[in-house]
């Protein structure tokens, strides 16, 4: 595997024509420097004795509280009135769950790296970029976020937000629960699958503002993801997110189907994460040699 | 408090390969210097004699003219039609209130800081970015701003601008006065909290050009706060479009509400500054020592 | 005026912790070098003499004849239906005026300056940055393109096209034509305000990147004006736009208000030429002894 | 034509103050280097032995796969729905069509150029900017991706698929078979013209940063496409999304039109490929001499 690394390597070298367009075209590979971070350790005591591990942790619950709070009242906004062109409509409902990630993860990426998302958390885990003991945190101060928000929700009109579902996620009449699962897997693939894209090392280190922008496609990746398979499952994604409306709205049948907004996802971003690494990276997976 | 500080220091340095995406990755934070600002003074005599303090006021007054000029005007334009289908709907003015606002935050950031909000400037002069003489000299200029713009788009026609509530917020049939004092409360923290997490100096230090990108997550959070809480009470989160619509409208049902569009946006612009300075940023509020 | 001028600068310089947020934020005025180009002549032969001049001209004819085939023929297939709802709706038709602006003014940028409106020429010819030679020049391409994209819009669907007004401005029932006066002129303000805004040299020299993002503002701006005013006027702010769709539309009644869709951008743009240059830049209107 | 591409260099170097707005406003053009890549080998062996170019193909499969998946779903769940207002609208579809495009082509353009399309590959094969040995490779890959995703989406609900058009394009009642080859030719224009000036090496000298920007334009130049032409073809302006939704539908009549979606691309990226080299360059096009 060694070999094949060194012949990307050298492809890249010797034939920089050949990238036709792109962020690569005529800015030599070699002009800034880049390293790979190596892969984060399972367990880092030291970081429990941070302030910034704390402090990482709470812009993850906060962010994941506000994310819940406007994405949940606008689809409230939306379902309960009878005609919903006086409505910001289902696109509205697609651009509040996009405008939010890009928002936060905007405004989160520098204190937490801006998950907000256990399956997002996941992937970057299985990618040996954090540790085992941030990962299960940043997953509980998510779901604890996701579930204040909701509640916010439910208690402006606590009738109106049982009659009308509460924004938790279930797979619609019509579909199968494999269609659903399906739809969940697919869909946080191209999420995580951004979020990989768009924060490599490798772009970091060509042009150092790719982060800054990073924000844009991911937030637009979970817009379109809506637009797409709100029609199926109201579109998950996001356990968090899922794991919240479910709680707080506790009725049966968001119940019913919960695993698949907890398995689809983490499939989902388990696929993207060897996807990039493999494929992409052409790096062997969880290889510690080569770093 | 200096210990907490210095804590945060060491973290990010010892441990950079922690932060697993975002804008500080690999981007080691010594790389550029940073400086915080000394806390601006209460009153600063010397910014009276300054051409560029009028000018700025000059450029809140303008810019706060056209944001509600062409916010209420899209307002009217779908509330007279009697089917929303044939106007650009509700998800229109949440787009017309958050354009407006990167669009204005783009021309004007450099001039005065692209504020066109009270509640902003509340939040930047409890974070002692401003004085407070300039504070109530940009809150006055806002709120003229706001009464002409509105007064403006009742010029064009008069009596639909009065059977149809003239843009003025108020809290709707179905919520209580406290759902609406809350709904401002959160949607002006998420505002307030954006610009200062896309303006931190820290930021700016690490990536020169971050300033230049903020203005569009700022204007997607006012779009998004519309998006969710339109239904509850047509969104305020800004005391100078609030109370230049109400001025010109001048109903008694516009003005029982309009405390909740002044103490709402002023609450959460204070706690969004309190989570900034004490949270994210680790440094005791006031501590003038730090600085 | 030259204390005036100086008075700004020292502003600036003394007392950069003032600006509390924005582009301007920590970067002293003077780290990178800027300066004013010096005013374009009113006649400049040389210029005629050289191929970047008439390619200026084939750009701008090109992306006026673009933005009028996409706009107009999204307008079509708007008005066409008899249910707004299954079209992409009066936001869909915003979004593509304003897009188009944004995607050409990228595009175009390099080659011509990207104005593609006689509004956005004429202000900054008033500014003194084109001479007048190109001025005209690029007035007359840029009304044979919208003339040509229009003309192809027609050539899909005659019948259709003419019954349904063929995308030609006018005041609607219930303003008056000085309300759609007004309208254009506050629009075309808005527009031209942010073109000098987002393309301003002192910008340029302590960020070279902006211009590369004031595509944005101004398509933004473009949308947002016509968020609001399409109840008012259909939206001109671009006189070749609608030159474009009246002759090719043809009809009387077409005819009878055009001269506001003339007058009112170009008194807009002068507006926002004069505010931009005597207020924000605070240099006192052609001032040649200042450059 | 050597003297031609002088005259441009002369006059760009001498009156620099001509380019009154844009992105090479005071950036001397000499300031930073540029060179045009050589031209790329119609055939060039040793890039068969590279990784990278295979890891290029894979991209490129993926990237197309994902796009037919989002677009025809999102198709599919609002051609379905009686009521097109409690869908994502016809706007949504454009939505998704243009924002799929920004973000794959931010994901994939440091791996395969970001193409997604046969068009935009077979512009930049006419431009020389890849071997024909590639363009021929990118164009099986993105064909069988386009097929791959629309049959994801059939396997969601097959009866719904065939009983409502499964998104493939043809020619709508009320236009002839000319009116819409010229609307994929004018489209496909836009987008390849998009992608040239977006890409343009004399863009990346003078600024580093536009590649990164480059995808914002290009998606939105499909959105607005998309916009204008849904009514007339259902828009392709791709040959592979048009190829993978008629295999996968496989009804006569959508293979009677399916000749437009090739042959008017086609024409339409070579147009641009033309007006890009010999008007905007002022290079003549395919001089091998110049390079």
């Amino acid at each position: 595997m060694e070999g094949k690394e060194e012949d990307v390597r050298l492809g890249a070298n010797k034939f920089p024509e050949r990238q036709p367009i792109g962020t690569a075209a005529q800015v030599p590979e070699d002009s800034k420097d880049y390293h790979d971070s190596p892969p984060a350790p399972l367990f880092d005591p030291s970081e429990l004795g941070s302030w910034s591990f704390y402090r990482a942790g709470i812009a993850e619950f906060m962010a994941t509280f506000l994310f819940l709070y406007i994405t949940v009242l606008t689809v409230m906004g939306v379902v309960k009135s009878p005609t919903k062109c006086s409505t910001v409509g289902i696109q509205g409902i697609a651009w509040a769950f996009g405008g939010m990630i890009f928002a936060l993860v905007y405004c989160t990426a520098g204190i937490s790296g801006g998950h907000i998302n256990p399956a997002v958390t996941f992937g970057l885990f299985l990618a040996r970029k954090l540790s085992l003991t941030r990962a299960v945190y940043y997953m509980i101060m998510q779901c604890l976020g996701a579930i204040c928000g909701a509640g916010v929700v439910k208690g402006f009109q606590k009738n109106i937000y049982e009659t009308n579902g509460g924004g938790a996620n279930s797979v619609n009449p019509g579909y199968t629960k494999g269609d659903g699962l399906g739809a969940e897997i697919v869909g946080t693939f191209i999420l995580v699958y951004t979020v990989f894209s768009a924060t490599d090392a490798k772009r970091n280190a060509r042009d150092s503002h790719v982060p800054i922008l990073a924000p844009l496609p991911i937030g637009f990746a979970v817009f379109l993801v809506h637009l797409a398979t709100i029609p199926i499952t109201g579109t998950g994604i996001n356990p968090a997110r899922s794991l919240g409306a479910a709680i707080i709205y506790n009725k049966s049948h968001a119940w019913n189907d919960h695993w698949i907004f907890w398995v689809g996802p983490f499939i989902g971003a388990a696929l993207a994460a060897m996807y990039h690494q493999i494929v992409i990276r052409a790096i062997p997976f969880k290889n510690k040699d080569y770093y």
